[in-house]
C-alpha cells in the first residue's frame, strides 16, 4: 500500500510550493527532491497566486513567520483551494507565542486543509486556541505512549473531525488520523530529535505524497510518515564512528533518496485503530 | 586557459556580495569559499551600497525575491556599475510568476550585467518578457540537445547581443556565449538535478571567476561552468553505497574546494561554436 | 573546569532564542542541538517577547539584519534583560556598513549583554563606533599573534570593562575576557575559516553555555570557545581523501555532538592572562 504511494510520487513528480521557515528550508527542498517531488519556495504576496497556480500542492509552515509571509500564506492557500490543490499546514511552534497560535488557528479556520501535521503540543495549541465551535477536548498529555495510545488515537480522530482534515501527530509514536481511522506508526529513531528540521522535511514530503495520491490521502500521509521513519532507521544503520547529528541529517535525506516501494512496505511498523 | 582563471580566483580571493535566496544561501557561501572567493550576504536597502563598495562583484539571484530585496538589487546593482564591479544576474524562476519575469526584465533592462546565467526556460522568459527593442526570437525548445545545438548556440549569442552581456544557459549541455562565440560544455552529471542549488552555487562562483578575470570574462564564465560540472563528476566518483542527494551535495562542494587548475583543464569537455 | 560547563549544558538543555542571519541559521540550530541545547528562531516584532519569555537565553546575530529584525533585536533584548536571561551579541560585519556598525553600537549601548563575541575587526568597529563615553583605545592590529598577545589581551579586558560584559575575540588565537582576566585559547584549525558560519555557531553555543552556567560565565564562555576549537580538531582528524569544506562543516558539528567533558578538558590549550 505504501509502495504504491511512493511510486506515484516518483512517477508524477508533483511540484510543491513551500511557504516555510528559513531555518530548515534547504533540507525541505532536498528532502522533496529526494522523494521524487520538485520544490519551489516563494513567499511574496505579489507572486504566491501565480506560483501556486503552476503547482500541485502547498506546504504552509509557520516556523519563522512574519506579517508579510502570514499574508502570503492566506493568499496562496485560497488559490490552492480554488484549484483543488493539496494543502498542508505545519503549525510550527503553535503555543510558543500568541502570534503563532493565532496564526495557526486563523489558517486552520479559514482554509480547508487536506492535512495538518505537527507534534502533540502544536496540535493541542491549535485545538484549544480555536474558536469553541471547533473545540476539541485536548486533555491528553504531550507524549504518545503505549499507556495512553487509545485516548491519543481518539484525540487525533476528534481533531480530524473538528477540522474536517487528516491530522498527523508525530513523536516517538506517530499518529495519522481521519475521523474514522488512525494509523499508529512506530518507525524512526530517537536520535532524529537531535536534528533540526525532520518535522519540516516530513511536512514537505507529506504534501507531495498526498498531492500524488489524491484518492488515497490518508494512506499517502501515513506512507510519508513511514518513509521518514524508515529513512531515519536506514540512515542510522550507515552511521560510523565519529558521526553525529550533522552527518545523520545527510544520511536520512540520502535514505529518502534511495528508498524503494518494496523496502518501504517491508520496513513499515504500524497498526490501524 | 581555465586553469589560469582558477588560479586568479585563488590568488585574488575576490569578495562577492550576494543578494540571493534563502533556500540555497548557505551552499552558495560555502561554494564561494570552496573556489577561493569570500562571500558576504546583505539585502537591506540601507546597507547594500556600503557593502557593495567594499566588494569586487555582485551576484543577484531572484530566487526568493520580495519587494524589499528587489529594491536592494537595483540599489546595489547601480553601485556595482558605478564602481565597475562585476555584476551577474541569476533570474531564478523567471516565467514562473509575473513578478519574477517582470523583476528579471527590469533588472536586465536597467543594469548592464556582465553575465546573465539561468536555465533555458528562465532565459527565454527573460527575453520574451523584455521590451521589444531587445526582442530575441525565442522559439527554441527548452532542452539543449545534439540535434538543436546549432540553433541553441545561435540563440545564446543573440541573447548576449541583445543584452550586451555574456549569457550562460545551463542544462545537460551548457552554453556560455558572447555575441561572437559560444562555449558548448559537456561536463557534469544528470544526478546534479536532484540537488537544490547547484545553479545558485554556479552563479556565485561565476561572479567570483569573472571578478578575478576581468580581461577574460567569457573564458572565466566558461571556466566556472566547467568547474561546477567537473566537480559534479569528481563528487560522484566519491559516492558510496547508501549515499544520496544530501551527501552528493557535500561531495560537489568538497570537489570544488580541492580542484586545481591542471585537473580542471584536463577534465574540461568543450568546444567553441 | 570546562567539563563541568559542558555537563551543565547537557543536563539543563537550555532553550536558546536566536535572532540570526539566514546564511548560517541551519548550522546554528544543529550546533546548538549538538551541544545539548534547544534552539528556537523567531524574528517578528510581534512575537519575540513571547518567545524570549519561554527561553533561557537570546543570541543576537546581525549577519543579515534588516529594519524589521533590528527592531525585534531590541524588543527581545529588553525582554531578556527584564527576565535576567543570558544575552549575547554577535556583531557580524560591524565595520562593513554604517548600518551594521550603528546597529551593533546601539545594541551594545542600550542592552547590557552578558557576552559580546566577534572577530577583531568587528570588535574594533564596535568600540570605535561607540559613543565616546565608552571609548576604548582600539589601536590594536586585527590579528592576534604571539608578538602582540599582551596588548591584545589588555585590549580585550578594556573592551569588557567599557561594555560591562565578557568580550570574546576569536581568530587564530582566541581571547575571552572580563575586565580582570583574559583566557587565551589556542584550539582550532586554520581550515575552519574555509567554512561559513563557525563564528555564528560558536555564538549560539556560547549563549547556551553561559545560560547553563550563570555563576561561572567567563569560564563557560571560554569552554564554548574550547569546544568549538577542539571539535574543529576532532573533525579534521576524521577527514578523508576527497573531503573538503562541506564535509568538514558536518564533521565539526558531529564532533560537537560527540564531545564529552573529559575529552574537552584534555584537549583544551589555554592560559589565563
Amino acid at each position: 500500500m505504501f509502495a504504491e504511494c511512493l511510486e506515484h510520487v516518483r512517477k508524477k513528480s508533483p511540484l510543491i510550493h513551500n511557504i516555510t521557515n528559513y531555518v530548515t528550508v534547504n533540507d525541505v527542498a532536498n528532502a522533496e527532491l529526494a522523494c521524487g517531488a520538485s520544490p519551489i519556495m516563494a513567499d511574496e504576496p505579489d507572486e504566491v497566486e501565480d506560483i501556486q497556480t503552476i503547482c500541485d500542492g502547498l506546504n504552509i509552515n509557520i516556523g519563522t513567520l512574519n506579517k508579510r509571509t502570514v499574508g502570503s500564506m492566506h493568499i496562496a492557500g485560497e488559490r490552492a483551494l480554488a484549484l483543488h490543490h493539496t494543502l498542508l499546514l505545519d503549525p510550527v511552534g503553535a503555543g510558543a507565542s500568541r502570534l503563532r497560535t493565532q496564526t495557526a488557528v486563523e489558517l486552520a479556520d479559514s482554509l480547508q486543509f487536506d492535512v495538518i501535521r505537527g507534534n502533540m503540543s502544536e496540535i493541542k495549541a491549535l485545538t484549544t486556541g480555536s474558536s469553541t465551535t471547533k473545540g476539541v477536548d485536548a486533555d491528553a498529555a504531550d507524549a504518545v505512549t503505549d499507556e495512553n495510545l487509545d485516548s491519543m488515537a481518539e484525540f487525533a480522530k476528534k481533531c480530524a473531525a473538528a477540522f474536517h482534515t487528516i491530522v498527523s501527530i508525530t513523536g516517538a509514536i506517530d499518529l495519522v488520523a481521519d475521523p474514522q481511522r488512525c494509523f499508529v506508526i512506530r518507525n524512526g529513531r530517537p536520535e532524529m530529535s537531535r536534528i533540526t528540521g525532520t518535522g519540516c522535511q516530513l511536512s514537505g514530503i507529506m504534501t507531495a505524497y498526498v498531492a500524488a495520491n489524491r484518492d488515497n490521502a490518508l494512506a499517502a500521509a501515513a506512507a510519508a510518515v513511514v518513509l521518514m521513519g524508515a529513512s531515519g532507521e536506514v540512515g542510522w544503520s550507515h552511521m560510523q564512528e565519529g558521526d553525529g547529528n550533522a552527518t545523520y541529517r545527510n544520511r536520512i535525506i540520502d535514505a529518502i533518496c534511495n528508498m524503494d516501494g518494496k523496502t518501504l512496505d517491508s520496513m513499515a511498523v504500524y497498526e490501524i485503530r
